[in-house]
């Protein structure tokens, strides 16, 4: 309770003293190390709440879902600004976060925006999810946008990932009215499109991220706090078997063969 | 093991076929979601190994002191950066972690630095630690270096975290010779300069991280990693109760005011 | 002229061979030091073709506007990280760019590509300039949106920036239809809200980036490239009268206040 | 001069009132735009001073000659970035710029540095040259370091940036006891080598850097800066002939091979 006029900064979320340091209210040596794993912990950074098992058990299956993608340009980024500057890595895992926007990370959110809207959270339970998908799909269509969350180009006919996803939301709980209706959203955009169209990853987590009831703008930084994990791995991969080099080579070359002479190439 | 040839350009760390997305060979929907928490799936992105139960309890309690310190310059690059471009959280995050730097997550990749240095991972079991501690605090008086991990500005007489991790270290059978050496380099640095200079957290999470075996390279990445959870936290905060206006609103008066002339200042 | 078949990985910016450097097809060091200034080279560099003195003129004074702006919040996330990786001077600069999104600069952004939506380029020149401020404006308030380019909420009545960057523009003859397109919207903007709204700098320069001929979505780099000098400016400074750690012992008491106990207040 | 106590949080560089915006003195709008070009208002804005003629021809080409170098490892990352968040320019630039570190920019800074703790600025002029560059490859060679600035592996057998600099430097006034030091250290090294070390880019630009004055500390920001200018040439470069995702798709096919299975390979 505060002791004073509110003031106008003011963060809730940790303090310290001599003694103490204290994050959302519990005491990190004594009542956190040791207690939660860091799926919980940052659980609990964002919400001040203690997860619950189940909870504890989806939201480390969410965040991990989103930490390791392969060489995607995430990593070739960061490997990039590794090569230049070994001595600060911590610029180059900000490098790579840096482009986790509305290509990649952007359809999960995209998907979590399009639920809220659709059936916003503080709705009664007899909403009709069918006509509700019906008339999302049916709106993204007119304007010419791509229904987010559904397809995906290289894991057909499914993406291996949704099954599993909604598994373990269906095992805790939280297999509730948005995933319903992301599944209804994709069945129905199968239908007036005549493809095959079964909700990805990115639909199933922001489907989650509704059953959670964690605000949208923030769904993206799921993926930016997973992203910072695995890019630490590519980095020190990095720093034991570079590639970036090599590449900067073959993509120097190449992107200016057609602009040197032949007469004075490299040797 | 390779069926090519070695080619110059070549990651580990995952895969993805139309059915499979496998990290560190592990099929990740089915052997991984569900199985790991995040902080065991961080250990196993960086080492490649399935943490035994003594390290995930350890590995995780290290990640976790390092996300959150509260409104730490850290926390104010992002959410000043957040003010300016809401639809960019990965670049607040980003700008956030640029500072984790020298001069903050530094001490703990000095620390580890410090002991391998003192003590390499391949010297046998029979090392003398109170001479190498001897030795090592004689050899950064010399150069007039700081030696990394004791003390603390503000955690006095001793910063609570440290014995929590020491006590976890103990109960996990972390508890070798890195952490004693450590602990004597402590009270080599008091004997010599006769101010208490205990061991702080970055002193003891650099000798847990020595125990692990971690390369100090990549020890500044556990600190990177952790902190973008906690920067995620701050800009929700952000997001809800601003501060950052109102804070740049009063440096700009402030730091400009000797400048303006009485007649011209703000309305 | 290329002589193998397109690339698929191809840039016509610059080549190198051991004798010669070039960029934009001229030899860097004989064709280019000496023979230009910084801003002449970045339109060239971005263009491809050498600046007409007049083109030279106006093109330096609009990024030299954009380089400057005081204790933003993108110096003070530059500051603050530069408080913490002193070592890595290019974070801090990436630091206080990074904020550089739809609040600060995205205004000029959107004010040329109101400008361009309102009057495409390659409309003939018969158009009827007070009927699309009109319509534009319209449209505008029929969304709820606000108009770009226009008020400021320190500068009044006027930026004082606006008059000079028209008077630049009218005597390098680039006060054209877009110019005159942005001065009607502010005047019709004021017909129809009663409020003044006279043209700011960002609404004038985005009219002058039209003149130009520059895509929308390049006019963003134009305020990130001059940013980038002005925060080296203050990180230079920054490291001679440091105001970075005094700011965050500030912040951090403040914001926590309420959260520490009256015998726990830090000494 | 200062109306109150000097205050803790202070910067002299700008201020703005509601009819005024001032940039080290001088009145931006009136006193600055039209009158000098991009080049000189960095000079201007590092310094606080107006660059003389020579300053300018000198300076202008100094941050000219570091702006574009072809598809480097910082534009990759760039243009990987922008792939993910075209709608986040300035953290494409920004992600660029993370890499401008120890291995690139950081050989420019070395040179500074080097020449001026081989030759103080207030050292009076009777230092005799020849003796200082023969202590100094001398020391470097002692404790395993590579002379910075000598040297380059594609340009041989010169940097052809060198003689072009060093000739802007005599017709500027510029080519004083730190040229010609930055020279005998190059001809001192071939000699005690046998290698020819010619001075290269970095070299020439670093010895420059001495002759303005400048501190060693902020000569990366001027790459920094000039590098902000040629990312964003990328970044439109980008928008326009994309190459990241060709790049994506190769890296991330070859760099994986070894683990897919035969039967599993990507269509």
């Amino acid at each position: 309770m505060p002791r004073q006029p509110k003031p106008l900064v003011r963060s809730d979320i940790a303090y310290s003293t001599p003694e103490r340091i204290s994050v959302r209210g519990k005491d990190l040596p004594n009542e956190i190390l040791g207690h939660m794993n860091l799926g919980d912990f940052a659980y609990f950074q964002l919400t001040g709440k203690t997860a619950t098992p189940q909870q504890s058990a989806m939201f480390n299956a969410l965040v991990i879902t989103l930490v390791e993608h392969g060489m995607t340009p995430s990593a070739i980024a960061a490997r990039m600004t590794y090569a230049g500057a070994p001595e600060s890595l911590q610029a180059a895992v900000a490098a790579g976060l840096c482009g986790l926007g509305s290509v990649f990370v952007g359809s999960m959110e995209g998907a979590c925006r399009m639920l809220y809207e659709a059936l916003p959270a503080d709705r009664g339970d007899d909403s009709d999810l069918a006509t509700l998908a019906r008339d999302t799909v049916a709106a993204y269509r007119e304007r010419g946008a791509i229904v987010p969350g559904l397809g995906h180009p290289l894991h057909k006919p499914i993406d291996p990932r949704t099954p599993r996803l909604f598994e373990l939301a269906a095992q805790n709980g939280m297999s509730g009215r948005y995933v319903k209706l992301m599944q209804l959203i994709g069945d129905e955009a199968a239908r007036v499109t005549g493809k095959a169209l079964p909700v990805n990853a990115t639909g199933a987590l922001g489907a989650i991220c509704c059953e959670f009831g964690f605000p949208w703008r923030i769904v993206r930084g799921f993926g930016v706090m997973a992203r910072a994990i695995g890019l630490v791995g590519h980095i020190l991969e990095e720093g034991e078997r570079p590639m970036a080099v090599e590449l900067w080579q073959r993509v120097e070359d190449e992107a200016s063969a057609h602009l040197r002479e032949p007469h004075e190439e490299k040797p």
